[in-house]
């Protein structure tokens, strides 16, 4: 944590800021490793330029930030207290050019506290805070591991259970409880599990529909393992599928793995989703892939950044994201193949390990 | 939602406002019928005084919005517009003193916003919204009851399956698997199961700890159905208790049917937390009960009101909250019992109808 602290100090001389408030709890987590969920109490930590930072918390929260958070200085306020009166009084002096998290930041909570501070004007550190958590450390990137073999566990004790009959809600019921069984802490998003026509729609919810043989089935599951989340998406058949759907299937796999293939440190993102979207095109599929190639991944399941055609930041080593190709063929069929994959110094490393090539179950 | 709208006019004039831009998705849904999750894309509800209202949403929610919602003109924007110019633009005129939601809209969003809305001013209307979410319709209403039905049809099968020797996040997989089964959008909530000295956190965390003979198990849990939360207590003894549980259990049953008995139109929500704590007091558990009487619940699982002994407001018919008292002994023993009530006109119902004698299971 003392290093994320310092890499953010950095970041904050160069951007000239007098010092930061940090009120996300997930960032707040991130720089200390202190993890809650203050509701609407406030928490916040503080960054002042040259000087020890401190977290301001509700008093009840006080044991466990002791004994979980790096930041030494722990200042606490009570239900009855103003706590931006409390932050000023923990602060002490000019609070100069602060910054604070805009997007994060309510106004109704902003103006409470602009109120209080009085500085000098306020910057948003937004990015600033994207951009360091989407390099990854070594410690998160063994999350991720742990995360994403959780979660192929999951998707291979899944389809064990796979017959026909059943129906999308009944395999999206076994996954969650297998999920739990796993150790995961929650789902990393709503489940999903759309089979026959259904796995055309991209946003398709599950529903009562039953499987049944000669057709797609698409999983696209995820879980919170140690705070980090997978996200992966395979697609199987049921028995035997038609000429169409399998080159569907095969075109989709050809683009995930030319992505994964273009994916290294100093290309564009906007360069890996075009080496998908080139396969697709050539395919004569190129208007049916109508999403971005990707997202980054971490302690959110969609963060920053967004892999899609107009990114033109390059790619650097320890950025993690989802490579994520598919083509959907309205009233037919549907295929997307997602994988975990991190920039390393020479290229990429793909986390996860699921098989792709088109299989049978059920 | 034609009668929401007409309320939210009134309460607009009242508060001398010219227009309310609503940008929670849940409260565009409340008022229109449309739901989305436009995560981070513009979605706005437009309200001019006297004029006609409209919503502005991302191109590719249009038929979605066309389709389901109350609120006749829709107006979209694409991904390469600057969607507030847009707003401008299908607001035509001046927009004087705007309304909007402070406690949900981002610093970062408002300084969007403003730059080119220009208002005389913006207010805040979160607890205009607050206020009218807190009064069901009948329609609600039957919503809640389908939702409470089911969480207590899950609480059913998942004591039924209790075995002595079981984990506590066995008992969750197994919850959270039947959830799923009586067709349940998700959780409400975390949800907790505890045993044995456990259940005397009232934040636990269910873990690996395994159900003992001559304990308590506490399940607390909820989940959504057709977009209403559920959210119910019930704490069980396995096998022959001692006598202080169990007088800590009659005690909490008391008090609970005690705010019960309290609660009608007219008088205070402290009056109600009250109620229930002059018994756990005069029992000699008073520093045990450590939290507030409970909460709103509707389309989010903690609402306004908050049901507490500083609440001086007036309980009204329609509103319905959580009424769950507990007593807490460290290091031994906790019980919580929770309903959910509604305020009539006569004085309260009590939707929820699993049994609360002390149950022994396992």
């Amino acid at each position: 944590m003392d290093d994320r602290i310092a890499t953010l100090r950095g970041l904050m001389k160069q951007a000239e800021l007098d010092s930061l408030l940090i009120t996300d709890p997930k960032h707040v987590y991130y720089l200390s490793g202190f993890a809650s969920d203050p509701h609407e109490r406030f928490l916040g930590l503080f960054i002042p330029e040259g000087n020890e930072p401190f977290i301001l918390l509700p008093a009840l929260d006080e044991d466990k930030a002791r004994s979980t958070s790096t930041i030494q200085r722990i200042e606490t306020h009570l239900d009855t207290d103003n706590p931006y009166v409390r932050l000023q009084e923990c602060i002490g002096g000019k609070v100069g050019t602060l910054g604070v998290e805009k997007e994060h930041l309510s106004v109704a909570r902003f103006e409470q506290l602009s109120e209080v501070l009085q500085a000098e004007a306020y910057h948003d550190i937004t990015s600033m805070l994207n951009s360091m958590r989407s390099r990854k450390s070594l410690d998160e990137v063994e999350r991720m591991r742990l995360s994403i073999q959780k979660i192929e566990e999951v998707l291979r004790r899944g389809i064990s259970s796979v017959k026909i009959g059943m129906t999308e809600l009944d395999l999206v019921a076994e996954l969650e409880y297998q999920m739990k069984k796993v150790g995961a802490e929650k789902p990393a998003f709503d489940t999903m599990v759309l089979s026959g026509p259904n796995t055309a729609l991209p946003h398709g919810v599950p529903g009562q529909r039953k499987l049944q043989s000669g057709e797609l089935v698409m999983f696209d599951l995820g879980l919170f393992y140690n705070g980090y989340a997978s996200d992966i998406t395979r697609t199987f058949a049921i028995g035997d599928i038609d000429d169409e759907t399998s080159r569907v299937y095969h075109t989709v796999l050809a683009a995930n793995e030319a992505a994964i293939q273009a994916t290294r440190p100093g290309v564009t993102f906007a360069s890996i989703d075009k080496a998908a979207r080139d396969v697709i095109t050539e395919a004569g599929y190129g208007p049916r892939f109508i999403h971005r190639l990707g997202h980054g991944l971490g302690m959110d399941t969609h963060e920053y950044p967004s892999v899609h055609g107009g990114n033109e930041n390059l790619l650097e080593s320890g950025v993690l994201f989802t490579v994520e190709p598919g083509i959907y063929i309205p009233g037919h069929c549907g295929v997307r193949i997602e994988d975990d994959v991190i920039v390393t110094d020479q290229g990429v490393d793909v986390l996860s390990s699921f098989p792709k090539e088109l299989t049978v179950i059920g």
